[in-house]
């Protein structure tokens, strides 16, 4: 293979083929003054004659910088990651720069591994939806100048810049929906423990039960994989047994998606809210009711501070929150 | 910002503080043999004690590969591009090789700006699904050894590798899936006529009406932009009129939703096939009827066609096209 690549021409064959000096070529090719216009025009067809191309990496390598980002994700497919990703491409494009994206697939070796690939080529900065609980392996990189966001959840163990929904507050609005429609009985069920969003939202879900001075049976809380059939299995728990519930909320989009397959094949159907959004969350029947966040502000407010954080603003490490906002449809609205 | 990167411990400071030669460190660095086990802890220890890191972008381009791939998709928010890339991704992992990923919106002139961009940081290679229609610019590129494979469409007026979705085959079954249900009127509702499986669908529409010898209407095809409102009217118009249809073929995923959303208004709801899948298609009332794709199956014959070609393939190049497979659900199989 490398000797593909030796088939590119450099400045060198440019310069011979024009019959100047390497300085001439580069000049004209970045752009800069002090060139006649005849050689210029001289520099210009030994380019085209050759297909010469200007090296970017190499470029930028000299200049310190790589106008990159790197983009870290839970697992590229998901909606939420596709609309996050599109708002902060859309930032790094106004920025001039280009994305690297990986998925970590919830597995902390994996973020830490793709992390670290990407600052070794020297990206300027990193916006990272974490999967692992412990960041530490950042500080070099942080010392030798890379910038760091974390969005959707916030670094472990390392003081850093996090764009997060507010999931506690989403969680409570969700359960106070459905106990203003009547539910005493309602069950969470969750992603695992470890990961920050689960664990906020059971806490929303627990203040909204204690500001209801409603009792929790620990059996109603399921913290587990999302597989369908781990939530189906879930769902069957919840309803079944000696203190059914009548309401469910489902901690994220994939656990809604596995609640809503069971569904069809139930006698009695829980009341039901999920949060985040789906694409097609309004056409179902009954519409399912939904705390949603806002994927695309978040890819976009964390980016935007990412880039500050380039341009030299150099404050303490920033918290943002974003809303979640409660969207009734019909499924959170059916009586116990 | 140049200060900042300057910071960065060299290859030289490990050197003089581990007090050893920069090449004993570079052996070290790159797990070479000849340094004793003394050597290699003194210069671990000073690595550690530094943060030094290896840069892999300058090592790479000095052995003139990058061990990246660029992935150019339509819109990385859509669910096609979301699997798409993610099985792109875990070919590109499986042969230690990062992805950068960058979003055309259907602009001709954004796709070669960003393939450009990428070439010019030297990939080693392209996944491309193509918005233009004349891929001429990327020849230099190709020539130097960037190995390029076009997927979901096919190049333009150059010859490069293409993996496909069979269009034409699955719009044809689509239809005459419609037709064995008794309809005799079906609209092609597709996106703008230049792009390439717009065009091919619309082709294996006629195909399967002419199969039928039934005629086409012209103004039961509407080839038009997919925004929701722009497809409410073209569904109005060809259920309404002098000749009305009784069935639709959407041309993409897009094209369907704005269909299911306007449905709930119609009197008289036409049966619905769509070309695409759609993550809730199976909790709808009724079921839609699809022409499903396989995303996955895209991306990871497309990122492994690619791979071989870095890996010295140099035969001509290949057009693979994977089926479409009907999934009927309920929303197709309506009588007239």
């Amino acid at each position: 293979m490398t000797t593909r690549y030796g088939t590119r021409p450099t400045m060198k064959d440019v310069a011979a083929r024009a019959g100047v000096g390497l300085k001439t070529v580069s000049r004209v090719v970045n752009g800069e003054a002090g060139v006649t216009s005849d050689m210029t025009a001289r520099v210009q067809g030994a380019i085209a004659e050759l297909g010469f191309r200007r090296n970017d990496s190499a470029r930028l390598l000299r200049k310190g910088r790589t106008a990159s980002v790197g983009l870290l994700l839970e697992d590229i497919a998901d909606p939420f990651s596709g609309q996050l990703s599109r708002a902060v491409e859309a930032v790094a494009r106004a920025h001039g720069s280009l994305l690297f994206t990986g998925s970590s697939g919830e597995e902390a070796r994996r973020e830490q591994e793709l992390a670290l690939a990407f600052c070794a080529r020297r990206v300027d900065g990193l916006v990272v939806v974490p999967a692992g609980d412990d960041h530490r392996y950042l500080l070099p990189e942080l010392a030798a100048g890379i910038a760091a966001v974390f969005v959707d959840r916030p670094a472990q163990l390392i003081d850093a810049d996090a764009v997060l929904t507010d999931n506690v507050g989403g969680a409570r609005d969700g359960v106070a929906h459905l106990i203003r429609h009547g539910h005493r009985r309602i069950a969470f069920l969750g992603d695992l423990p470890h990961i920050h969003t689960a664990a906020e939202r059971l806490s929303g879900y627990r203040q909204a039960m204690a500001a209801a001075d409603l009792p929790v049976d620990e059996d109603w809380v399921v913290m587990a994989p999302t597989d369908p059939s781990v939530v189906a299995a879930s769902l069957d728990r919840v309803t079944g047994g000696p203190a059914p519930v009548t309401a469910v909320l489902c901690g994220n989009n994939r656990i809604t998606l596995g609640v809503l397959r069971r569904l069809p094949s139930m006698v009695r159907r829980p009341a039901l809210v999920g949060f985040d959004d789906l694409e097609l969350a309004d056409l179902l029947t009954p519409g399912l009711t939904v705390v949603a966040q806002d994927p695309a502000a978040l890819g976009r407010a964390a980016a935007e501070l990412l880039f500050h954080r380039l341009e030299g603003d150099h404050a303490a490490p920033r918290r943002v929150v974003l809303p979640a906002r409660l969207i009734p449809r019909g499924s959170g609205e059916t009586a116990p």
